[in-house]
């Protein structure tokens, strides 16, 4: 029964018996973990043939015509560019294959622009304000890594197509201490929607007040779809930017983090060719380069794009039930209360919940009290800050579906229990 | 027979005959590298067995109780922090672990001490001036990325005791706005010297002007002797720095990049605890961590550190006849002049040669001319500028002997060529 419509009376029943649950589920001793968007141990065994891919006997030289095994190769082997360009959608020549961490790049990325600029534009640290506008929610590495720089972040709300277009122009166009835009495009962390194809050319017609201003298009679940026949396709932000005019607007970042394994892929950045210049000017004093051989063993170990989109069916067939017994889980306890709502994605690694206003940093507490880890409420706002206190993500990959079931009881008794405390 | 001996006549009919070899040789069409200090095919040959090291039959968890192949371990996993302590001489857990390259955490800890300061100094883009000593001839990539971030670089003259103590004392000790000095304390780069006992007391017992001052310590050559009976072993600057009250003001780097595969290896800081905490609240923000299975892989190539002592005389069992090759053609040719002199090394990857005043450039010319690829002349010097213009250094293994034996009769009659010219 929704709950707006009971009395209080009824209130304070159903409050009485929800509390009787949350005790006894409490009283069992429960260690479980929905917060990490980690891959699931059943995930990691798919890639295992990564191990021995690169043997004793390979040729230990490629297109580049360089040891695999020695220094050399800035930006990455060919080859390995090769097999990500359809991932990334950009052409091999303007992708730069890196270590195992996209975050790390846009970490790279952040920090050159701080300390020398964007293609000849003045440091970040010279200037009295940098500002940066943070969809949400979003990815709180993200917002971790601007605020970490002093940026100033600024929440821009969004929907099921994507992020408030009106208010991004209003900042971009206008605002040239506004550098840059946090974006997940796809199954969006932790929304899991897509942005649209009006959302995209949007994005790609600013006309930015600042010459330096980038859209940071973290493209983190591009192939990561959990169904065949329904899943998002989304324009190209590289391909749309150059219609508009605008070619070095952009910066693609993606991984292999969640394909092969989280700690030992490869990342890589796509960009125009004078950005890629300009960034390989700042990587040949940083580094040598980075580990051929893991990028060698991702190109022998995939053989070509269709054997990773092959692999990537495996992932979503082990996620499938995963996010079905959350999805069961919240429709068939909250459907019926109207006190919450949440995304049905198609793919990606979240489920985004909304709970009453005021009651999710209440619904984690009770959650944790209840052995149970979520995300910290507010995680997916800049500074932790969810202004409505309302925004929980929900990370179904990491347990079993047995521990799932069991987290899932936990959080939607937290949820109930949290907003008949409220209310009456 | 010694060049300053001879009359203008002789040295006259000497450079006809010299230049007569040139052209010889130059007429061989010969496409040689001395430049690069990078390990030969034969040296990589002995690291074939990391690419399996690691198995699918292999534990997947170890001392930290995470998976391997998931996120986690910001700093590196404990059993290679175990391996690699007594490679760089400092308790497991004053260590962290990155991916393949040291020069890439110099750079990190350049730009870290840039944009956020050091254990809580003002950032260094905040300061009207930085500057940063640099003993010479000294390592081109060093002076790079302080160069990159607009740090002024102060030559520090070199011996064979390492650099100048009463230099750096004065400039340390009184100029808050020195805040680094580059060192390579064993088999430096490029002259194969290492610092004496008392020269590293002298830096430990440095009373820096600035908080923020640190010694930048890469010891890049710590486990790379030539010889099992004629080694240098240096003081370990973490203790004596403890000892004389500075227990903050190192950093020491190494990495198994010469060891193993330098494009593959793994690198690692080793600084006190009030350091690894700083440099780990950064860390935090800009990764997830870096390749564990690589770790593994190391660990279990090795066992243990004896195993990479074990290796290492490999390596030098190779390497010792291509010093050696070099080192005899000098010798023989170049010995009886009078118008060079080098260095000889007990390890490392360099020779340092110094030729007549002002011929350095010429030299590196000539060998160029005649398909002998040197180190630019001068590169051994911040903004590439040796001020008598007379440091080379020599990259000996990387060529094979018959193609170092050919690079070497170039070199030889290149240093002579040059002396001649100037000298008529």
């Amino acid at each position: 029964m929704n709950y707006s419509e009971m009395t209080k009376e009824q209130l304070k029943a159903l409050h009485y018996e929800v509390y009787k649950k949350y005790e006894e589920l409490k009283g069992m001793g429960l260690n479980l973990n929905m917060a990490r968007g980690k891959p699931g141990t059943d995930q990691l065994e798919l890639s295992m043939g990564m191990l021995n891919a690169v043997t004793p006997e390979d040729m230990m030289k490629g297109k580049d015509e360089m040891d695999f095994r020695n220094y050399g190769v800035l930006t990455g082997i060919q080859e390995c560019k090769e097999l990500l360009a359809p991932m990334i959608e950009s052409p091999a020549e303007n992708i730069i294959v890196y270590g195992n961490s996209s975050l790390n790049i846009m970490y790279d990325t952040i920090s050159r622009s701080y300390t020398h600029g964007v293609m000849g534009s003045t440091p970040w640290c010279k200037l009295d304000k940098v500002k940066f506008l943070c969809p949400v929610p979003g990815y709180d590495r993200h917002f971790a890594v601007t605020e970490f720089f002093g940026i100033e972040l600024i929440n821009i709300p969004t929907d099921n197509n994507g992020p408030d277009m009106d208010m991004v122009e209003e900042y971009v166009n206008n605002d040239a201490a506004v550098k840059g835009i946090w974006c997940v495009p796809k199954y969006s962390n932790p929304t899991g929607i897509s942005y649209s194809d009006e959302v995209i050319k949007r994005f790609a017609s600013l006309k930015p007040a600042a010459e330096d201003f980038r859209i940071f298009w973290d493209n983190a679940y591009c192939i990561h779809d959990l169904f065949d026949d329904d899943f998002a396709v989304i324009l190209d932000i590289a391909e749309e930017c150059e219609k508009a005019g605008n070619p070095d607007m952009y910066y693609k970042f993606a991984s292999t983090s969640k394909v092969t394994f989280p700690g030992s892929g490869v990342a890589c950045i796509a960009a125009s060719k004078a950005n890629i210049d300009w960034i390989t000017r700042q990587m040949t004093i940083q580094t040598i380069g980075h580990d051929k051989i893991n990028m060698l063993r991702h190109v022998k170990f995939f053989g070509s794009f269709d054997g990773m989109k092959a692999h990537m069916k495996k992932h979503a067939a082990l996620l499938r039930p995963k996010f079905a017994a959350v999805l069961n889980s919240l429709e068939s306890e909250l459907g019926p209360t109207g006190i919450a709502s949440w995304t049905n994605p198609k793919g990606g690694y979240f489920i985004s919940l909304d709970v009453m206003e005021g009651c999710a940093k209440r619904v984690v507490s009770l959650c944790k009290e209840a052995g149970v880890v979520m995300t910290s409420a507010g995680a997916t706002y800049p500074y932790g800050n969810d202004p409505k206190d309302s925004n929980i993500r929900i990370a179904p990959t990491l347990p079993s579906p047995a521990e799932l079931e069991k987290a899932c009881e936990v959080l939607v008794t937290s949820v109930k229990l949290a907003a008949l405390e409220k209310l009456i």
